[in-house]
C-alpha cells in the first residue's frame, strides 16, 4: 500500500474508532487516548491526523453530509432523490458507527466547543436546493413555501429517528421514514408524481446496491 | 404553610433544581449535592423525597405527560384536543425547566439506569386515545393507520423540538410545531375539520390562559 494510501486508511480507522466511542460515551465521556488506543495506532499517527478532541468531533460531525451515500443515482423526478437521501441515510445509520456518532454529537447539548447546528444546516441546505429544483419542474403544489419544509423535513426525520433509537435500537428505523414520508409529501407534492415516489422501507438498501454497481469496474 | 404543603413545595423546589441542573449538566455530569445545594435544603430533606438519583431522574422524566399542562379543556373536535396537547407542550417547553430537563434526559442514551422510553410510551398511548376518538367521530380519514400516526406524532415532534433547540434556542419552537401540524394533519384528518382546527403558533398561551381563568376560584 503507497503511504498516502495508508495515511488515508488510518485516518478512517480512526474516524470509525471515534464513532464507537462517541456513540457510547458522548463527547464529554471520550478521551483522545481511548480513540488511538482502539484503533492501536501511537498518539503521534493519532495528532498527524487530527490536531485535538474537537478537530475530531467535527470530522465526525462533518461525516453526516457529504459521505453518506452521495453522489446519488440522478432521477426523472427530484422529490425521488430527496427521497433517496433521506432513505439511503436512514439505512446506513443503522449499522455505520460514525454516521451514529455523528448523530450522537449534533444531539448532545453538552458539546459546547462543538457547532452541532453544521450537520442540521448542511441537511436543510441540501433539502432546499431539490425541493427548489422539484418545484421549477412542476413535482410541488405552487404555494409551497420551501424554506418552511426544507427545515421541517429535517426536523421530522431526526425527531423519528431518535424515537426509533429509543425504543427499538433502530430496528424500525427504515419503516418509520418510510411512514413519515408517506404521510408528509402530499402536504407539498402533487398527486400526479405521488404514485411515481418509491418510499417503501427497503428503497435505501435498494438505491446503494445500484450505485455499488454503477461505481464498480466492470460496469457499463 | 401546613406541614404537607411545605413537603409539597418542596418536592417542586428540588424538581425544578434537578431541572436546571439536568438540563445543563445531563444524567451522568449532574449530583445530588448540586442538587440540594442549589435549592438550600439539606442532605436529609432531600432523601426525604427522593432514593437516588435514579429516582429523581425518573420524577423529572414523568413530568412530561401528566403535568404538562393536562387536563386540557375538551373541545368538540377531538383533533383540536390533540393539537392542543401539542401546542401547550411546545408553549411550557420554552420556560419550563423542568420538562426541559425531561426532554434532555429522555434524549440522551448515557442514562442507562433510566428507562427514558416511558415518557415517549406515554405521548404516543396518549396520542392514540385522541386519535381512536377522532376516527369514531369522523374526524378522520377512514383507512388511518392510528397507530402509526400516534407514533409519528411523537417522532416528528421532538425531533422539530431538537432542530428548535439546536438552532434556536428555542425561540422559534411554537413556529415550528405549528408548521409540522399544518403539513401532516392533512394526512389523516377529514378536509372539513381542517379548517376548524386551531393550529397556530400562539395556540399554547392562550389555552393556557383560559385554564388559569377556568381554574381560577371567581369563574364560572
Amino acid at each position: 500500500m503507497a503511504q498516502q494510501d495508508r495515511a488515508i486508511r488510518t485516518r478512517q480507522l480512526i474516524l470509525q474508532a471515534a464513532g464507537v466511542i462517541f456513540a457510547e460515551r458522548g463527547y464529554e465521556g471520550a478521551t483522545i487516548k481511548d480513540v488511538y488506543d482502539s484503533v492501536g495506532v501511537t498518539k503521534g499517527a493519532f495528532y498527524f491526523h487530527f490536531a485535538s478532541k474537537k478537530e475530531l468531533a467535527e470530522a465526525v460531525l462533518g461525516a453526516q453530509v457529504g459521505d453518506a451515500g452521495f453522489p446519488l443515482v440522478p432521477r426523472a423526478l427530484k422529490l425521488q432523490e430527496l427521497v433517496d437521501a433521506g432513505m439511503v441515510f436512514a439505512h446506513t445509520l443503522t449499522h455505520d458507527p460514525i454516521l451514529q456518532a455523528s448523530i450522537r454529537l449534533s444531539m448532545d447539548p453538552s458539546t459546547p466547543d462543538v457547532d452541532r447546528r453544521r450537520p442540521f444546516q448542511a441537511w436543510i441546505d441540501q433539502n432546499r436546493r431539490a425541493l427548489d429544483d422539484a418545484l421549477e419542474r412542476g413535482e410541488m403544489h405552487p404555494h409551497v413555501d420551501v424554506a418552511e419544509i426544507a427545515h421541517l423535513l429535517v426536523g421530522a426525520f431526526s425527531g423519528v429517528q431518535l424515537l426509533s433509537q429509543a425504543m427499538t435500537d433502530r430496528k424500525d428505523l427504515e419503516e418509520r421514514i418510510s411512514i413519515l414520508l408517506t404521510n408528509l409529501l402530499p402536504a407539498f407534492a402533487v398527486p400526479g408524481i405521488l404514485a411515481k415516489v418509491d418510499m417503501s422501507p427497503g428503497r435505501g438498501a435498494r438505491v446503494l446496491a445500484e450505485m455499488q454497481q454503477l461505481l464498480s469496474p466492470s460496469c457499463c
